[in-house]
């Protein structure tokens, strides 16, 4: 029987001992767990960073997974622990929208994590990655069904997703998304809702691009492009070099797309 | 049975293959291991910080894991290279002080790892966390006995902790041992030790601070306080914001607390 | 049996998804794979730098491992994806000379990836080492003979390594190869080619430097020294400092040996 698989997402970072410590608690529980990273580095409290990570993830994971996503400023607060189960897999964290973009999935059924016999205990006031997120999803992993966590609610906090908005006849108002370290600006454009896409204008902050690209290679270096990324979304990218740095905007810009 | 565990705590950094190569070499000789880092990220040559990072963090994890933490200025001097036995547990380091917060422990047995059959061959002058603490961590896991390694020993360094000092009838000189990604400063008051603090003044730097919250959302976004951190001690934090950045102070730093 | 151990090495950092993507497609093919990263903080399409981790990484890993070599700024472009057996182990990278090191062992196998069997479909453009990459690895890992991922050939890039060149009857010209966390500046000059150093001056910029150390702690802090570095290169460091710090120089500067 393969070994339960969970990922981690905080935004704890690595030079602190927080995401070796979720470990530790998480192998003391369930040995057999395999731990996957999939980002610390979402900027402290980005409760939108942290859901672009989990939902351009967990798809690539085997059924059965269990992830845990720890972006918590309301740590110690009433916000409510939740589990999620969708697509086959499990999602645990704070209810403050971070897992909104899983809602999205057909037959979503969202739990709150109320059963404390599967915390940590003492819970610290400041910690619910290790007393109660990475404990509870230890157990997942082992085996315990998602039903003794806690009964199903509705009232869960769905952070409407940042759609593009068609503005005009052949134009739309979207956003970026997430900034890579590559520098690629991705956008909020599905490139599949855009299949036809030749002549057209991206108007980002000053500058408008025109190119689409099939590879960053076919362009010059140095040279501005939009390309189908591996996300599914439209990305603003620049031949070995950084587009970011380029068009110095952040994630949240605006974003016109025109077809002409 | 469960796979053996390895933890690895040192200043090498992500970006160069140390840590991967000491993960090779742990895997060669002990593939059912499983290894997970603390943090890479000590700044160079910090045996303090590396300190704090075992300490935060080895209690988190089952029996018999064995730790590796290579904060080691003195590579390829005459320091020893020492295994520890506690609570447990393994610990395999430099004897240098890095290891000195787990004598605290009771039943705590020093090691110098005089056997050379368990390292690794040749042993270069630079990386004994490659040459000697991994493969003997590795060998351990496997399951050697630990008095195989070497012979015990009273003469280790044993670093005196920075621990509060009572300066004043109600008033207690201590420091800040740590400060996190968020900001938090994690002072060496046990939060135990202060059962009751109501009223009382937090003095870092030219800032005063009297406010104890019980989560940091209870707080306005940008309020300093004082909280009872997960790891026991009392932090300087600020909801939602860097009280690092606000105070201006590093790790060390004096602070006073006293009761009113 | 050994669970299969892969390796990773890219320079898709560690914030973004990237890592964890490729991870997760490799454990939905072979799920008892092990996952080790060498590095991710390989400079943006720094092909050289890539070389210099895999080659200081590879021979620390037991037989069969398979390595994941993607720096890749030709992705989506007519270079080929290869596969290369040597020493044992196996090799998974773009065609660009980034796992050239590799081609001094014996025996080298050289095979172009052309079985889209064992990619994941559909194959986006930008990211082939969620796509091709990661999971031809992972079925390698699993047990898919070499043979049947494509056919040997001999045409593939062969980047000359930077070796040392004599320029004089005791002298010769040299670089740094890689800057490491500790500002170590390690040279292509080979420890073992220079058996009797003793009196010499290797010249880094402005300064000679004419010390060679057994270890880091033999000098004084601050002290320039050259030692036999732990990858058998020589190495410009400094006691407790950085000498790339001190000397201002970057991977590439040029150095000269000059026996005296």
């Amino acid at each position: 029987m393969a070994a339960p698989i969970l990922t981690l997402t905080t935004d704890f970072g690595l030079a602190d001992h927080y995401v070796g410590v979720m470990k530790g608690v998480i192998l003391d529980i369930c040995p057999r767990a395999r731990i996957i990273d999939l980002s610390h580095e979402v900027p402290a409290y980005d409760i939108s960073q942290g859901s672009y990570i989990i939902e351009s993830s967990w798809r690539y994971f085997p059924r059965d997974t269990v992830h845990v996503v720890v972006i918590d400023p309301g740590v110690g607060s009433s916000r409510r622990p939740i589990l999620i189960e969708a697509g086959g897999q499990y999602f645990v964290g704070p209810d403050n929208g971070v897992l909104a973009p899983i809602y999205a999935c057909a037959k979503c059924k969202v739990r709150v994590i109320s059963n404390k016999k599967y915390y940590r205990r003492p819970v610290s006031r400041t910690f619910h990655g290790r007393d109660i997120f990475a404990p509870v999803a230890a157990h997942l992993a082992a085996g315990v069904p998602p039903g003794r966590v806690g009964t199903t609610v509705k009232n869960y906090v769905r952070t409407a997703p940042q759609q593009p908005i068609q503005s005009g006849k052949r134009k739309w108002s979207g956003s970026v998304m997430r900034i890579d370290r590559f520098g690629n600006l991705i956008t909020n454009f599905e490139a599949g809702a855009f299949p036809d896409l030749e002549r057209f204008t991206l108007t980002a902050g000053q500058v408008k691009i025109s190119r689409l690209a099939r590879s960053y290679a076919e362009c010059k270096p140095g040279e501005l492009l939009v390309i189908a990324g591996s996300s599914g979304h439209l990305e603003i990218s620049m031949n070995q070099g950084s587009a970011a740095q380029k068009l110095k905007i952040e994630p949240g810009a605006p974003l016109e797309l025109l077809l002409t």
